[in-house]
């Protein structure tokens, strides 16, 4: 169970939120917190120190070092690497590949495809359907007909295969273990991914109902293999929105909290590890704001992602057409995120309102930062200067900060419980897992082992 | 053995300078790195998510959890809390504590010492010989004559209670453990404090050389009790002092190496655990300056603390009189951080460049930030503004990063081998190291055990 972009930080913030909330100190454990078995896990690529998801998936997935962008092949693409995957899927087990990104990322690629490219998301979406993997759930495909609309198209192929495609609630929730193969997707999809959990709806199928369906379907007497993808921690810590980045982590953890049920009814033969590609955002708790105080309770005035928050405004301000103002946005700003709301410690003072002032200017009035120490203290990430801003005075007003848009260089937190959980304790490196769960598997002996 | 403020960023960056050095991608690993146990540790205290090192020290020395800033006594200090330490002694073995800050300081107070205030150092330093503990080392007192200097000097009390006070490398070579108890101090101080080890010389004492001697000295049949806190790692978080923080950790790495020594030549009964108090600085391999890559060699560029770099640049600022120019402080910063040379990929941009005007005429001109804006660009660490941004565009350069000038909230590493070490492993709080040592060492029987 792959939490990409999880860092201790990551998995801490959700801790502490959930204390918070409860008006606790100590933080509430997640249902992976205090796995018996603990470690921590070196994430370099072959060709650069700080990893990106495609470089450690491979690592996770087939135990090689690769270079950057590379998906389960050589650092020069000669070789192809085989998955531990493909590797049960080869001795008999069932297979399940879920992910809240689209199915094709890098993440859940490396356990199926090869490809010298991350971004050839048809061509892997193609090699889908040749794995004869059982149950594929979650995110769909980013090009369905290609970058251009001019490929085969991908469901079409899948059904060739044999495999249903499931993408209404409906449906899913009547999927039973007879029915065969499958690409089990969620009904609302952008590009392939799913919405935020903080986002999404009643109509939303959840990474947990997903992973609870997936273990119905693929248990089986021989065994099975999961890998189970929160792809959107990494993508809120990317956009350094800590109130989403919490939901996501919680959203993971539920996720586990099904795989412990059924460890809890199959002791002694499963095996959950749970574990981070990399480090994203440079996250800490705690800032130059608030110091040593915190308030990650204030997080919870945070009613929708900043991507949500940033395309709702620019509805708004359209629909408004030329009559959009800053007091308009300010308005938007106290309903979605708490800003200015003197209660729960959210008031705005002179240099939030100054930065908040400039995103609107840059985003609505098509205003360029006048100097470089304009462009300094309003600065953006991504495509919503104004909604960036509000996150980030909300995050500094929360006691949690960020230095970083991209990955960094942190080992990783590694918790496992169950045989051979005792293997990822102490330092290891991404290489090690699928190393070690092969040898717990049996899955490199000549005929499989068992338990 | 204790890191303070030494957080998974913090050990990790000496890995991945030492690395750097030598053109590696994979991290080159300290003393301590690979210990066969290995954990997570949450560190709060009684009254504040973000603990201190008197709160946390606290924990760690008698397991109890206490209020901030309070010096192994209960969170109303009404109770006072026994240590470890003293636990060892009244057992008869030998023990020694040893530190790079002040001996008074909260993180060697709270194993000898009960005070309801960490900053009433004097009153801390009076407890220190009725402890009657058997080497102390490193640091030596903040106020020997009280803050008024009107008070019994320590120097003098401690000679009373029967030690030796070392302030000579002369004689701290020639001490032998016939020589009984002692304090042995650093032959320079400041307030108490050992100089940072980037800027010590020959004529200092290391961390590492007061460790083998300790051992020596403290060694006997009955078994000894020793704490060794690496206390700058904290202070230079504090300043975002990167590559003095380095310095501070290799140093720190240095007194484990000496600890394994020992531990080698008596295996089966030495337990030695490294950790820490709490993450200073919040931390990060990468930033948004240099995004996926690092540069972590380009530290090796700074030659001086950012501390020492100030004081050098005030005193050439006096000795200039009312003609140092930009241009001048611009030199200073070449010299000592490698500043604007080309080769080393430490070229200055435009915003560099204004930042470092802007703090140059703050500090040297009086001239006030002209607007929200210029402080927040030219952000101030301590007292002196043109060191602290020249020791910020040197990390931005180089890939490291802090979001914070305090503690922060994330669990730091646990880190143990020897005898009972697996205790160490997972997830445990503060407050479980001295009860794990306890148990491991028999402390809480009525008749010591042994190994």
């Amino acid at each position: 169970m792959i939490g990409d972009g999880m860092g201790l930080a990551q998995i801490t913030v959700a801790e502490v939120y959930l204390a918070a909330l409860q008006n606790d100190i100590a933080p509430h454990l997640l249902s992976f917190s205090d796995f018996p078995s603990q470690g921590f896990m070196t994430t370099h690529a072959y060709d650069r120190y700080i990893t990106g998801s495609a470089a450690s998936g491979t690592a996770i997935a087939t135990g090689h070092k690769t270079s950057i962008g590379t998906i389960s092949m050589g650092p020069k693409h000669k070789i192809k690497y085989k998955s531990v995957a493909t590797k049960a899927h080869e001795k008999g087990l069932k297979v399940g590949i879920l992910t809240t990104v689209p199915i094709d990322h890098a993440t859940p690629a490396v356990f199926y495809a090869n490809e010298p490219v991350r971004h050839s998301n048809y061509n892997i979406g193609r090699q889908l359907p040749l794995s004869g993997f059982d149950y594929f759930a979650g995110g769909g495909f980013t090009y369905p007909d290609g970058r251009n609309h001019d490929q085969e198209n991908l469901v079409a192929l899948l059904k060739n295969y044999g495999y249903n495609y499931i993408d209404t609630k409906k449906d899913f929730q009547k999927l039973s273990p007879g029915d065969g193969k499958v690409l089990a997707v969620n009904p609302v999809l952008e590009d392939g991914a799913m919405p935020y959990r903080i986002d999404q709806t009643r109509n939303d199928i959840t990474l947990a109902d997903f992973t609870a369906k997936g273990i119905e379907m693929i248990d089986n007497e021989t065994g099975f293999f999961m890998m189970v993808e929160g792809g959107q921690i990494d993508w809120a810590a990317h956009a350094n929105d800590a109130a989403t980045l919490i939901r996501e982590v919680l959203d993971f953890d539920e996720a586990v909290a099904e795989a412990l049920k059924f460890y809890k009814n199959h002791l002694n033969e499963t095996l959950i590890v749970v574990t981070a590609d990399h480090e994203t955002g440079g996250m800490a708790l705690g800032g130059r704001n608030t110091k040593y105080s915190s308030y990650f309770d204030r997080l919870k005035n945070q009613k929708v992602s900043m991507n949500e928050f940033g395309r709702l405004l620019k509805q708004y301000a359209t629909a408004k057409a030329g009559t959009f103002s800053f007091e308009d946005a300010l308005d938007m700003a106290s309903k979605y995120f708490g800003l200015g709301k003197k209660n729960d410690g959210l008031m705005l003072n002179k240099a939030d309102l100054v930065r908040l002032r400039k995103a609107y200017e840059a985003e609505f009035e098509g205003v360029k930062p006048a100097s470089i120490l304009d462009e300094m203290a309003v600065s953006y990430n991504g495509n919503y200067p104004f909604a960036s801003v509000a996150v980030q005075i909300l995050n500094e007003k929360s006691g949690v900060s960020f230095t970083s848009n991209s990955h960094t260089g942190i080992p990783v937190p590694v918790k496992a419980i169950g045989p051979g959980a005792e293997l990822f304790d102490g330092l290891i490196d991404n290489t090690d897992i699928s190393k070690n769960i092969e040898v717990i598997m049996g899955l490199n002996k000549n005929r499989f082992i068992g338990w």
